[in-house]
C-alpha cells in the first residue's frame, strides 16, 4: 500500500534528493519502503498550485467547505487498521493510544467542519452608511475575514495523527480557506504517506483544486525553501524550540514577513498549594507520576516543575512520588533522537551540584526506553540558575523546595511562558492561589486546577499556545476551534455594489451568520 | 503652559539627555521651550511603573476603565484652544483640520469606551463540564482574552492627535488592559506634552495605578531600550517602512519577541474601469486631484497609483488632473525632513526614463510647501522596476497606462501590500470589477468603489492594515473598533473554583457579556 512518494498536488512524485525510512523505535528495525526526499523544483511546485487554487478555494461555501473536512475525516477512517498498524510501528505508541489519536484527529477536523458552518470565524461587520451625518456622510462600510494565503505544516513527532500531516494546524487552515502544504515529520513518514493519500483523494472527492494539498518529505534545506517561498503566508508548527525558532528566523527576514506559529517549549508547572498538600499529599504524588510518565512524558504539557512549601507535607508527596516512578517501567521513546536528547537532559540536571535525585524509574525491555526522573532543588538555586528551566523532553520532573509563598510567587514569575499552570489546592487555599493568579495569567496560556496538564482537549474554550518560549505568538492557540483565527485576515468593502459583497456581507444574510451591525451583535439562524 | 518635561507614571520629569525643539514647518520658527530627553534611566522607571500597574490595571471593571477613557477625552477637550493652537504651530497644518482630528481623537477614545463596555472583545467562551463522557470525561473550560501586557507606542507626525499620544493605539491598548508608554513624536513634542498631561491628569482622576501611562522625550537610542525592554509585550507604530522595520527587527531580536504593529508603506493604487471612464472622465481627474493634494497628501491612504487603460478617455482624465493639479497651490508640509524626502522622491521618479511628467502644482508661499506632481508610464516599464512602487510621502501619484484589463490585473498582481485599493467603476464594469476583486482583496486591507481612499472612517467594520510593507501584520487594523485585538490574548481555565472565576466567565455573567457557551454564541444583555 506504501509507495514511498509524495504528493505535489494531485500527483504522486517520488523524490530524488536522498531518502528516508521509518524506523520502529522499540526494535530498531528499518521499515520499507524508502521515502524519496523533495528538492527546490518539489517545493517550487507545490507552491506554484497552492497559490493557484487559492482564490477558488476561499471562495468555496461554507457548506462546501465543512463537507471536505468531513470527508478528510472519512477517508482517513477508511484506511482502518493499515493506518494504525503503521502509526504504531513507526512511533513505539501503543496501539490504543494510535486509536485515540485517530479519534482525536477525526473529531478536530469536524469540530472545524463544525466552526466553519457556523460562520462566526468570518467576524462578519456592517456599519451601513449614513449620507445624512454631519459634517460627512459615511460611507456603506463591511468587513469580513478571509484566508491569508498558502499555509505551511510542519508535522510534529509526538502526536503522528492529531499534530501531524491532517492535524490541528491542517485543519484549522483548510477550515480558514487556506491551501495546506505539509512537511512530514521524518519520524513517521508511512503514516504520513497515508493521512496524505486520504487527503488527496478527499480533494478529488469534493471537486476542488488540486493544489489544495501537498505533501512533501524533506530535509533541512527544502523546508527553509518552503517557508522562505513568496506565496506561502503563514507556517505552523510544534517541535522544539531550536527547530522552531528556526523557522521563525527564516520566516522573519523573507523581503514579506509572514506569522510562524510555533508551539516549543513548556515545562508545565505544578504549585502545590498547602492546604492540598496537608489533605493529599501521597494522592497528589501518585497521579502526578501517572501525568508525569503517560506516554513517556512525550507530551507538549508534561508537568517538568513543581512548587511547594518546604516540609513534612512535601516529604510525603515526595515519597509517594519516588514510590510510584521507581515503579514506573520506561515506555519506548518515539525516536532514538528524541531518547538521546532526553538522557542527555536527565544526565544534565542531575549531574547539576544544586540537583538532588529523589527517584529514578526502571528502564523498559525495548530499546530506547524512556527511564523516568524525579529530581529536588530550592527556589534559591533555581532562581540563580536558568539552565534548569531547559525543558527535557520525557518523563523528568523537577520539584522546587519553597520557603514561603512568597518565594513561590517569585518563582513563578521568574518562570519562562508556559503551555500551561497547574494548582492543587483546597478551599482553604483560595486566598493563596488568588494572589497567585495574575502571574499565572501573564505567564500562561491555560490554567487548571485539581487536574493534570496533560489531556488537551479539543474544544471551544481551549487554549493551547502561551508566552513565548511555549510558543513564537501568544495571541493565538494550536488547539481548538480558536485556532482558525491564526490563518485569517480581516478586509474592508466600503460602497461596494450590492452584486459585488460576498454573501458574508449581503443585507439579506444568505449565510445566516451572526454579525456585528454598528457594533452591535445581530445573531442569525439558517 | 508647557514646562518642557515628560512623564514618568504621575511624575513630570525633565530629560537630560539632550533636547528637542518643536519647529514650525510654515515659518522655520523655532517654538519655546526645550524638551528634555530621555536616557536609559527614564525608560527604566517607565517601564517598571507600567508593569506594576499592569495587573491592577487589568482588573478594572468594564465600567471603570471605559469611565477612564471618556475621561481622557474629556481632559483633552478642557485643553481648549491651546491644544490647537500649539498643534498648528508645530504641525503646519490648518486650523480646521486639526479640530477636526480632535474630535477624532475624543471620538476614538469615546468608541474604544463603548468598546469596552459591550465586553465583546473578552471573547469569553464557556465548554461546560461533561463528567458522564466516555471514555473520558470533560473538565469544565473556560477562555478569555487579557491584556498582552505594558505597550510601546510611537507617535506618528502626520496626525498630531489621532496617531499620536492619545491616539488609536493608545486608546485600543488602553481599553484591551494594557498601560502605555508612548514615545512623542519630535515634531510635535508641545502637542505630546499637552495630550500627555491629560492623559496623565485623567488617570490621576480616575485613581489608578501611575504606571498605567508613561510619556517619552527620546531619541533613537533609548526608543530602542523601550522596545527591547522586557516588560514591554508590544508595539504599536506608524511612520516609514524604515523606521518601522528598525521597531520589528529590535523586537524580533529580543530573548522573547513581541508583536510589532507597524503601519508603514502603501500607494494606494486606484483602478480607472473602462466604463467610469467613459462617462467622466474628466469629473474622476478633478475629484482624484482633491484627494491626491488633501492635506498636502500627507496621508497613509493618499492614492499614489493610477491604473487605466490606454485610450482617449484616459487621456481626458489626465487633461482633467493635469489642469487640476496645475492649479493646486501646495500646503505646507509638516516637517523640513518631511519635505526634503518629498522633494527627493519627486525627482527620482522625474529622472526616471521610463517615466512621463504629466503636471506640476505651484509652490505655496510658506517654506517646505509640497509641489505637487502628477506622473505617468507604462504597465510595462512599472512591471520592470520595482523602484516605482516606492511611496512618496506627499502629493505625487503616477498613472499606469494599461493596453488591457489582463495587464491592469497583472499590474495589481505584482503589487507588494496596501492599505487600500480604490475602484471608479460603473455598472458594466461590474465583470471587470469581479475578476479584479480576488487580487485586492490578497493586496489590500479595504476595497472602495467610487471614492478616495483618504478620510479613513473610525468604525467597527473599517480595516486600516493590510499585507506586507502596509503594516507589519496583515492581521489586525490600527483604526476601528478591532484595533483592540492587537492587544490582547486568550487564557484558558480549567475546573476553577467559581469564587476565582474572573467576572467574564461566572456562570452568572455579572458582566451581561455575550459569550460563547459550548459553541454556541450566547448575547446577554445588562
Amino acid at each position: 500500500m506504501l509507495t514511498g512518494e509524495m504528493f505535489i498536488g494531485a500527483t504522486a512524485v517520488r523524490g530524488e534528493h536522498g531518502s528516508v525510512h521509518g524506523i520502529n523505535p522499540a526494535t530498531g528495525e528499518t521499515l520499507q519502503p524508502a521515502f524519496g526526499l523533495a528538492g527546490a523544483n518539489e517545493v517550487e511546485r507545490a507552491c506554484a498550485l497552492a497559490w493557484a487554487a487559492f482564490d477558488a478555494y476561499r471562495d468555496t461555501g461554507l457548506d462546501a467547505r465543512a463537507a471536505f473536512l468531513e470527508r478528510i475525516a472519512q477517508r482517513i477512517l477508511d484506511l482502518g487498521d493499515a493506518l494504525i498498524e503503521r502509526a504504531v510501528a513507526e512511533s513505539g505508541l501503543p496501539r490504543a493510544r494510535i486509536e485515540g489519536e485517530r479519534g482525536r484527529t477525526v473529531g478536530q477536523l469536524r469540530l472545524f467542519a463544525d466552526v466553519v458552518r457556523e460562520g462566526g470565524w468570518l467576524e462578519a461587520r456592517i456599519d451601513p452608511a449614513l449620507p445624512e451625518r454631519k459634517p460627512l456622510p459615511r460611507a456603506d462600510l463591511r468587513q469580513r475575514h478571509i484566508g491569508v494565503g498558502p499555509v505551511a505544516v510542519f508535522g510534529a513527532s509526538n502526536f503522528p495523527l492529531a499534530f501531524s500531516v491532517a492535524g490541528g494546524d491542517t485543519a484549522s487552515a483548510l477550515g480558514a480557506g487556506c491551501p495546506v502544504i505539509v512537511k512530514a515529520h521524518s519520524a513517521h513518514p508511512g503514516t504520513s504517506e497515508l493521512v496524505g493519500r486520504a487527503i488527496r483523494d478527499a480533494v478529488a472527492d469534493c471537486s476542488l483544486p488540486e493544489g489544495v494539498f501537498s505533501l512533501l518529505f524533506t530535509e533541512r534545506e527544502a523546508a527553509v525553501a518552503l517557508v522562505t517561498d513568496a506565496r506561502i503566508k503563514a507556517v505552523g508548527f510544534t517541535g522544539s524550540r531550536a527547530g522552531g525558532m528556526a523557522l521563525v528566523r527564516a520566516a522573519n527576514n523573507r523581503p514579506e514577513p509572514i506569522p510562524v506559529y510555533a508551539e516549543m517549549s513548556s515545562i508545565n508547572p505544578v504549585f502545590l498549594m498547602p492546604g492540598a498538600l496537608a489533605l493529599r499529599a501521597a494522592t497528589i504524588g501518585a497521579s502526578f507520576v501517572a501525568s508525569l510518565t503517560m506516554g513517556a512524558g512525550q507530551f507538549c504539557t508534561n508537568p517538568g516543575l513543581v512548587l511547594a512549601l518546604e516540609g513534612p507535607d512535601l516529604d510525603g508527596f515526595i515519597a509517594a512520588a519516588s514510590e510510584a516512578l521507581g515503579a514506573n517501567v520506561g515506555a519506548t521513546m518515539l525516536t532514538p533522537g528524541i531518547h538521546a536528547a532526553y538522557e542527555r537532559g536527565v544526565d544534565r540536571i542531575a549531574g547539576n551540584a544544586q540537583v538532588q535525585a529523589l527517584a529514578r524509574g526502571k528502564r523498559g525491555v525495548g530499546m530506547h526506553s524512556c527511564q523516568a526522573g524525579l529530581f529536588a532543588t530550592t527556589a534559591d538555586a533555581f532562581l540563580k540558575d536558568t539552565e534548569m528551566q531547559e525543558e527535557i523532553f520525557g518523563a523528568s520532573s523537577l520539584v522546587i523546595r519553597c520557603k514561603s509563598l512568597d518565594d513561590m510567587r517569585a518563582v513563578a514569575e521568574r518562570l519562562e511562558g508556559q503551555l500551561t499552570a497547574t494548582i492543587q489546592m483546597e478551599d482553604g487555599d483560595a486566598e493563596a492561589v488568588r494572589a497567585l493568579l495574575p502571574t499565572l495569567e501573564r505567564r500562561a496560556g491555560r490554567i487548571l486546577v485539581n487536574g493534570y496538564p496533560t489531556g488537551v482537549e479539543v474544544c471551544h474554550a481551549m487554549v493551547h499556545g502561551g508566552p513565548f518560549p511555549a510558543t513564537s505568538d501568544p495571541r493565538s492557540t494550536s488547539v481548538g476551534s480558536l485556532a482558525i483565527r491564526r490563518f485569517l485576515r480581516p478586509v474592508c468593502y466600503q460602497d461596494l455594489p450590492a452584486n459585488l459583497l460576498p454573501q458574508a456581507l449581503r443585507d439579506d444574510n444568505p449565510l445566516g451568520i451572526w454579525r456585528r451591525v454598528d457594533g452591535s451583535l445581530v445573531p442569525a439562524a439558517r
